[in-house]
Parts: structure tokens; C-alpha cells; sequence
């Protein structure tokens, strides 16, 4: 992936993860907005390791998004590239992506 | 600038713009949500380049959010790093971006 589409990927999780925690945590977004709005990449290993993440923040009610592109140009459809999370607190976030290395 | 940086500031101009779009056009984030939140990168030049697109976009009414880093890691502090255009309608985008190259 080039790194203009990885981007555009990184963009669409922002932005759909922010929807997610207008709807179901909006104190946390509008926090996060007079904050600096804060954001860090964070990379897996493999597509696995996101679904297992996704599973854990959603049990515990943490707003995310997984996304999957259209597979228009570069990667075959519905592929998995990344996941949104939060705005949350940072100390939340920290417990789930604390660990992982930066893209 | 490494790649998750270069996402990070693609992702804060795309929900930056996004919020503008909320705003002051309302109609065009709601079209877009409902049809693949389309999103494409491209690249410029030089700053003036960048500062240029800007003032033609604002002449025009359209949503747009520039980004200045806050300096704590890779760059400066105020450093130019990207322009959120939209979401509008592809029609008039392509009229300001229809011929920059993809990044």
C-alpha cells in the first residue's frame, strides 16, 4: 500500500471512529477537541491481532471502527487495513495500544 | 516524516475539515457519509502552494481545515503539514485539485 492510501485509511478510521464516539460517548469527543485533539498510529501484526482488539474495546464499550476498503485500486475488496478507537481518554487507551509499536 | 506520522496529519486535516463541513455546509457531510465517505490525498509543492489552494477555497465558501503540527516529536513546532478539503461535492473539488498528483 502507498502511503497516500495508507492515509486515506488512517483519515477514514479517524473520522469514523470520531462519528462512533459522537454517538455513544460524546463527552469524550468534546474533550477531545478542546484538547489538541491527540492522535498516535499504532501497528499489528496481523489482522487477527485488530479483530481480537476490536473484540476487547467493544466488550468494554470503547467507540471504534474497523475499516475496510472498497478495494477500488490497490487491495482486493473488503480488505482489512486498519482500526479506529476512541477519542477516549488517554489513560483508557493507553491499557489497550499502550504496548504497540508506532507505525 | 515517517508514514504514521504523515497518516496522523492526514487523519487530523480529514476530522478537522469534516467538523468544518458540520458547520457551515451540513448537507455536503451528510451526502458523503451516506455514499463511501470517498477520500483521496494528494500532494503539493511548497507551502505557498498549499496556502494558495487555501485562499481559493475560502474565496469559495468551501470547508477546509489546514494543520500545523505541534512540534513534539518530528517537526517543528507550527510546521505546515496538510490541507482537509471537504467533504463537497467531486464536481467542485476537481476544480481545485482534479490535476495534483496522488501522494
Amino acid at each position: 500500500m502507498g502511503k497516500g492510501k495508507l492515509a486515506v485509511q488512517v483519515a477514514h478510521a479517524a473520522v469514523s471512529s470520531a462519528e462512533q464516539t459522537r454517538r455513544h460517548n460524546p463527552k469524550w469527543l468534546e474533550s477531545w477537541f478542546s484538547n489538541n485533539q491527540g492522535k498516535i498510529c499504532v501497528k499489528v501484526d496481523s489482522e487477527k491481532e485488530l479483530r481480537i482488539l476490536k473484540g476487547k474495546l467493544d466488550e468494554m464499550g470503547i467507540p471504534n471502527a474497523i475499516i475496510e476498503d472498497a478495494g477500488l485500486t490497490q487491495l482486493e475488496p473488503g480488505t482489512t487495513t486498519c482500526l479506529g478507537i476512541g477519542p477516549a481518554p488517554a489513560d483508557i487507551l493507553d491499557r489497550y495500544t499502550g504496548e504497540m509499536k508506532l507505525l
